[in-house]
C-alpha cells in the first residue's frame, strides 16, 4: 500500500512515527512524505531541507513533497487543505499520519485541521505525537525495537535540530528513547511508538 | 493468531464483532468465544446455550467457553478476572474483543471492567458496540460487507432473541444492518463494525 | 416559538435535523433556515439553490436566508458571525440547530464556531450530525417515526445529491434510514435524529 | 407525564432538581420521590425521614418512596438495581432525575449506575449535580426564577442539615442561591437549575 | 516570582482571577496584565482603557500591557503570538493566566489559542473561566476568602461593565460572588477561583 | 503540612511520587505512607513488606500504615473507605496521592475510588501514574531532577520487584527514568513526575 505521512516542520515525522514508517518501507510498501515547512525558524532553511531528504532516505521513503510555507505560519483555510489534496490525489494512500491538533505549536494545530478535511476519503487516519504535543490519547501502537536504530538515525540525520529540547543536557534522542521506552510499556513492548487513530481499517 | 471474543451473554458477540469474526475465522485465524452468563433472563436457558453454539458454528469458532454466571449477576470482584485468566491461558489469544465498559446493562459494565485486568498482558485490546452501548467513541472499523450475511445469520440463529429489541417492529437483524451502514459511512466502506481500541498493534 | 436551523450547504439542515423541523412546524412554530453556502463544489449553484428551496417548502419552513460564502471557504472570523447575528436578530428564534464542531469538513468546523458566538443570547443551542461528523456525543433525540417520509422527501428534493455518499450503491437516503434506526434505538424509538444539546431549556 | 426523582439521602433531590420538580408539579404532572437511604450517618433517621416527607409535600409529590439502604452503604449489585425497577414498575415514569456518577460520595456513584440499568427504557434520564459532584457536565437546565422560593422551601424542610455544609458560616441554602446564579448565566436565565441528560426527548 | 494575567477584554482578568492575583501581589510577587482589547463594542474605548488601568492598580500590578486589538477582532494568525511573546520576553513570567479555549466569545477562544502557543516554555500555565466559558473543567482553586473584597473592588472599578450580565437585575458582582461560593465548595472553602491547569509546577 | 501517599501494593508509591514526596520530606514537610496491600501476588509478603519499609526510609517517610488487604483483592465497597479514613484522622493530611482510577489492575482501580470518598474533605488530592495506568490526564508535575537518585534508591528497595516490568530487558528502574524524561519535556524540566490533580489549592 502508499503510505504518506505529513509533518510541519523538518523532523516531525521522524520523531512521531519514524520507526512506522521505517517498518512499512522494510516491507515493501511504498512511502511517502509531505512536509509543510522548511523550518526557518528552527535553523538554516537550506540546512533543513536537506536534512530532511537525507532522514526520508534513511525511512526508505520515495519522495519528500515540500509544502513551502513559511514557518510558524501555516494557515486555517482552504489552501492548505487543496495542497494536501493535490499531493493524496497523486499519492493515492491508504494510510495517512499526521501531528495530533492539540499542541503547543499553531502549525502543528493548523495542519492537523487542515488533513482533517484533506485525508476525508482515506480510510486510515492516525495522529501521531511530538514534545510540544498535548493530551495526547494513544490507542495504537507499533512496537519498533528492530527499527528503533533507524529511527535514531533518521532524527540523527536532522543535524541541526537533535541539541533542541528546550532542555538543557537532552538531546532529541535521548527524548525519542525515552518516549519509545513510554510508550512500549503501554503496548506491552520494550520500545513502541503511539498513535490516536481517527479511523483504522483492522487488518482482519 | 488466536482471537477472542468475550460477551456477556448470548448473541453480544455476534452483534458486536459477528462480521469481523467471521473475516479472521475465513482467513485461518482461530476463533474462541467466552460467554459469562447463559442469558436466562431473556429466554430459556438452553435454548440460548444451544442458539449460541450454533452461532458460533456459523462464525467459525472452534469453542464457546460458558462462564456459568447468572444473568444480570456479574461481579465486579475478582472471581470474574480469574475465570476470564484461566481461558486467556488456554486459548492464548493476541486479540480480544469485549463489551464496552459505557452500557445501561450492569453486566457489560461489569465483565468489561473485568477483562481490562484479566487481558492486561494481551497486545490487542478492543471494545465493540451493542444497542445497550452508550457513549461509544469509535476509533477503528472492519469492513464487512463480504460477510454481512454471515453475520446476520450468525445473529439469526439467536432465535429467541431476534424479536427482542424493545422497539415494536424492529428486528435485531434490521438493527445490525442499520448500525453497520452508520459505522459504514464513518469507515468509508458500505457496511463496517466500529471498535473502540484501548490498544492495537498497527500491522506494520 | 421561533426555530432557526444553520448549515453549512444545502441538504446538511434535512439530514441533521429534517425529521425535527417538520414536527416544529407541523405544530405551528415558525420556521426558518439558513444556508452558508450554495454548495457549488458539489453541484451546480442554481441547481442546489432551487433544490433547497423545495425542501424548506417540505419542511414547512418560512423562508431560507441564503449565506453566500463560496463553499469550502467559509471564514473563521468576525464576518459570519455578524451574518448569522443579523438572522437572528431578524428571525428572534429561541431554538437553533446547527452542524457539530467536529466533523472532516471544514465548513461544517467553521459554522459551528461562529454559531457558538452568534447565537450566545439564545437558550436553546443543540448540534446535528451528518456524515462527515466525528465524535458526536448524542445527548437528547427527537422521536421521527411519524415524519420519516416527510424527512426522506426533503432530502429527495436535493436530487443532485442524493447519490453523492462517496458510498458505491449508498443514497443519502439509505443512509438517513439506517442513522435513524441507530439513534433510534439510543432513545428507545424506532426512528429518531440525535442532537449534542449544549444548552436546551427543559420544557419544566 | 410521572417524573420520578431518586436520591440517595435526603435533601440530594431538592438540592439538585427541587426547583424543576416544582414547576413539573404545578403544571400537572404527578411527581413521585425515591429516598435511596434514611440518611442516619448525617443525623437521626427518624428525623430525616420526617424532614424528607415534609419537602415532599413542599415539592408537591405524591409519594416518596424509601430504598432503605444503610447511609454510605448503597451496594453495586443487582439487587438496588431491583430496587429500583420496582418502583420504576409502579410509577411507569416517563422522565427521570438522579444523582451524578461522579461524585465524591460512594452512594451517589452506586445509585448512578443502578440508575442507568433500572431506566434503561424511560425516555428521558437525567443527572443532577450536588455539592460533592465532581465534573459535572451541563447540557440542559429550568428557568427556576420562580419558584426558588420553594424549592429553598423544601431544603428548609431539611432542618438537620441546612448548616452542613462542611464550610464555616454557609448553609445550603446560601449554597443553592449560589450555584442556581452560576447555572443561571450559563442558561441567560436569572436562576437555573443545570441537568446532563443522558437521554432526553425533545418536546418537538 | 512574575505573574502575568492575559485577558481579551477590560475585565475578563478581574472576574477569572481577581482574587488570585491580588493575593500573588500581596506575597510580593511582581503582577502585569495584558489586555488584547480595549473593549470598543461593550462601551467607550477611553472609558475601559481608564477602567482597567484602575483596577489594575486595585489588583496590585505593575503595569498593564494593551495588545491594541479591535473588540470581537482577536485574529488566530501568528500576530497575536508574536504580540505575546514580546510580552512574554519583556515580563519574564514563570506563572501564567489566560481565558478558557471553550467559550461563547470569539475572542477568547483565539486569545487562549494563541496563548497556548506563546506560553510553550512558560512552567506554570493556567485557564480561568469567566460567564461566557462553555465546559470549563476546574482542577485547581485559590482560597479568595481573605481578598474577594478587593476581587469585587477591582470589578467594580469596571463602573461601565457592571450591570452587563444579560440577565436582568443580575450585576456582575453578585454574579462573581454566586461563582466563587459554587467553587469555593469545590475547593473547601467559602470562596474560591477555579483554575483548568494545562501544566503546573507543584511548589514541592 | 502532613503528606499522605497511597497505594494499592509495594512500590506503586515509589513509581508514582516516589520524587516528589523525597521534595517534600527534604523541606520538612511530614511524609506518611498508606499501603493497601502485601503484595503477596508479586513477591514474597514479608519481603514485600520489608522492601516497602525500607523504601519509606529513603523517601524519609514518618511511617508506614498497612491496610492488610489481600493483594488483587482490594472491595470497593465502605470497609476500604473507613480504613483510608482512619488512617486520614490520625495523619491529618492537607495533600494526598493516589493510584490514578483508570489502570488494568482493579485493585488501583478500587483504590482510586474509595480514595475520592476518603478525602473529600482534604483540599489537595491528586492521582500519580504507574506502568498499569490507561488514559491518564496529566495537568501538574514535579521537577524531579534533583532528587531522581532518591527516587531510584526507593524503586531499588524493592529488590523483587524491579525486574518485573513484563517487559524482557527492561527494569522499573529504566522505565521510571524514561517516564520522567517523558513527563520531563511537558513540565519544561529534565526529569518530571506527572500529576491528575482532582482539587489543589494553589500556594498563592
Amino acid at each position: 500500500m502508499n503510505v504518506l505521512a505529513i509533518g510541519a516542520h523538518p523532523d516531525d515525522i521522524e520523531y512521531g512515527c519514524g520507526g512506522t514508517l521505517t517498518r512499512y518501507a522494510q516491507r515493501g510498501h511504498e512511502l511517502y512524505l509531505f512536509v509543510a515547512s522548511d523550518g526557518a525558524r528552527g535553523g538554516d532553511a537550506a540546512v533543513r531541507r536537506s536534512e530532511q531528504e537525507e532522514a526520508a532516505v534513511i525511512l526508505g521513503a520515495r519522495q519528500v513533497f515540500w509544502g513551502g510555507y513559511n514557518d510558524t505560519e501555516l494557515p486555517l483555510h482552504r489552501e492548505l487543505i487543496d495542497r494536501l489534496e493535490d499531493v493524496i490525489r497523486e499519492v493515492r494512500p491508504t494510510m495517512i499520519f499526521v501531528n495530533f491538533p492539540d499542541d503547543t505549536h499553531q502549525d502543528h494545530r493548523h495542519l492537523a485541521q487542515a488533513a482533517t478535511s484533506a485525508t476525508r476519503y482515506v480510510p486510515n487516519f492516525l495522529f501521531y505525537e511530538v514534545p510540544s504535543t498535548q493530551n495526547f490519547a494513544a490507542n495504537c501502537y507499533t512496537d519498533i525495537a528492530k527499527v528503533l536504530d533507524k529511527k535514531l538515525a533518521a532524527l540523527e540525520a536532522h543535524r541541526s535540530q537533535v541539541a533542541k529540547t528546550n532542555i538543557e543536557d537532552l538531546t532529541i534522542l535521548e527524548l525519542a528513547v525515552a518516549a519509545a521506552n513510554f510508550r512500549g510499556i503501554q503496548a506491552r513492548v520494550k520500545f513502541a511508538e503511539a498513535f490516536h487513530s481517527v479511523r483504522l481499517l483492522l487488518d482482519s
